[in-house]
């Protein structure tokens, strides 16, 4: 069977990467010749969650009709977020969790999403359905995925599913999921050793909301002073950022990974910002909000700056 | 639970409506509060399936938003093919096996397409990944579905997993599928008691081929040269259907069920002519082209047309 390869959003993170690890795996063990790649290096946290697992991160690639005809998403399906030579290669299947958007194929394919935590929690009812048994390194991989989308099970997108994924996955992968699960994510917060350009892109994924071109970046940490210190740099390497993209407006959502609020930090036009109040029923002040409980993007963030952009 | 519609495409065949049935039940026994409905009658085919198996047609409805807040789609996902008012409510489930197009949400979303040859297999999967039972009527309307969608698994569309979901679905349903299935075929086929407008919208369905509004209607006989008899009067609707709608081509697929072959009728300007010819390699003499073993409007007919226009 002709190669694909398969790989997750830009900026990738330990979903994007470890769900197309272990989707690689489940597809090859239905016939299919697939290698999981990724659209970028593998970020702290999920550096600690391959290393802890025995796998080396997948080969970074830019472009992909240099080397394959077809291809596999996971977790993403918006053009703007996935392989800039996208439209040159046919998507044969699709494992999300996010909304659709500006996402079009010419045949019939295969494309699961549902509305869970993680792609692994997705992938994980795909192995169960099938009666398929996850190797333990394979099992860890999607459990730090689900560990890290869901802020061990604490964000608001977390489901049931993925509660029962968590505890399933963690006995195959034979790791007491807490403790684990804690280490993995303060692997992913030591900001100090990174300068304000890296933190704003780490984890960015831009979105076109009403006729606005948005990049939203997160950053998880444990100390928000810590973070706030740098607010002048990180504002003025967003504005920096935003003017050689293109960018309307640029958020950075600093995440307290435990105790699950975000401080959001704001550029854009008075109109963005007259929305941003408008979704979130609160004003910047000097360029700052405190968004209590709001940690995931995905559900908290991007559908009412949508509607607001849209109303 | 608040209530939710569920319903297939406009110009409802076997498949749009029989899964809508079908999946209502599904998601009813999930806790989920639905009704099946539908966007137009019930063609010749689908009101024989539905008296075989005990069933009424589904309520007509033209609007969804003045009853519901959200809905759940089967068998399509492209707006121009769905209700009118969509972009009104929340679409919180798909199960489709068509291309995604134009399809765009707000929120994530339950959204399950394969690649098979009709919706109401990809829902025999769901049912068997839950060893949910089947009650014998709700088998027999998935059985017809598949057997409608895939001309009796004759259709390129056909899989593997359609055969197999065929014959289970028989069994339950306590049906002969080759003796029932062409029954029911045969009661979508009489045409002569229907006039060529009727004709040209029973199974109709608009596309965005590149930059041009297309119509694709499709007709099954089992007499091909009966239906040629009305080609000028076939034409002449084709085209003040085509003006008072804004199509920029419209296509009529008459077609053989018993030796899966097409008769095209087409109308269009000379581009959409000439792409026409380079997508299938014919040209057309007289408005009309021969497309032989081409039965299948997703697979067959879309993706050629759509290279061909995009190229």
């Amino acid at each position: 069977m002709e190669k694909e390869l398969i790989f997750g959003h830009r900026n990738p993170d330990t979903d994007a990467i470890g769900t197309a690890i272990a989707y690689s795996y489940f597809q090859n063990q239905h016939g299919y010749n697939t290698e999981a790649v990724a659209l970028g290096e593998a970020n702290d946290e999920t550096s600690f969650a391959l290393k802890k697992f025995g796998f080396e991160a997948p080969r970074v690639v830019k472009t992909v009709a240099n080397e394959v005809k077809a291809i596999m998403l996971v977790d993403h399906n918006e053009p703007q977020q996935s392989v800039e030579d996208r439209d040159q290669v046919k998507v044969t299947h699709v494992i999300d969790h996010h909304r659709i958007s500006n996402f079009a194929t010419i045949d019939p394919l295969f494309y699961r999403a549902e509305p869970v935590g993680c792609t692994s929690t997705v992938l994980w009812e795909m192995f169960k359905e099938q009666n398929m048994e996850i190797p333990a390194n394979i099992a860890g991989i999607m459990l730090s995925a689900i560990i890290s989308d869901t802020l061990l099970l604490k964000s608001p997108t977390t489901t049931d599913i993925d509660k029962e994924a968590v505890e399933e996955l963690a006995k195959i992968a034979g790791v007491d999921y807490k403790e684990y699960g804690l280490e993995l994510l303060k692997a992913g917060t030591n900001i100090a050793a990174k300068s304000v350009e890296e933190l704003i892109d780490l984890d960015a994924k831009s979105f076109e909301l009403g006729s606005k071109t948005a990049r939203i970046a997160q950053v998880n940490v444990v100390d928000v002073p810590e973070a706030l210190e740098r607010k002048d740099a990180f504002l003025a390497a967003m504005e920096k950022d935003a003017k050689a993209n293109g960018y309307d407006l640029f958020m950075l959502v600093i995440t307290n990974v435990l105790d699950s609020d975000s401080e959001v930090l704001f550029i854009g036009d008075d109109e963005s910002k007259s929305v941003f109040a408008k979704a979130f029923g609160k004003e910047l002040v000097d360029s700052e909000a405190h968004l209590l409980g709001v940690v995931s993007r995905k559900k908290q963030i991007v559908p009412p700056l949508t509607r607001a952009f849209e109303a």
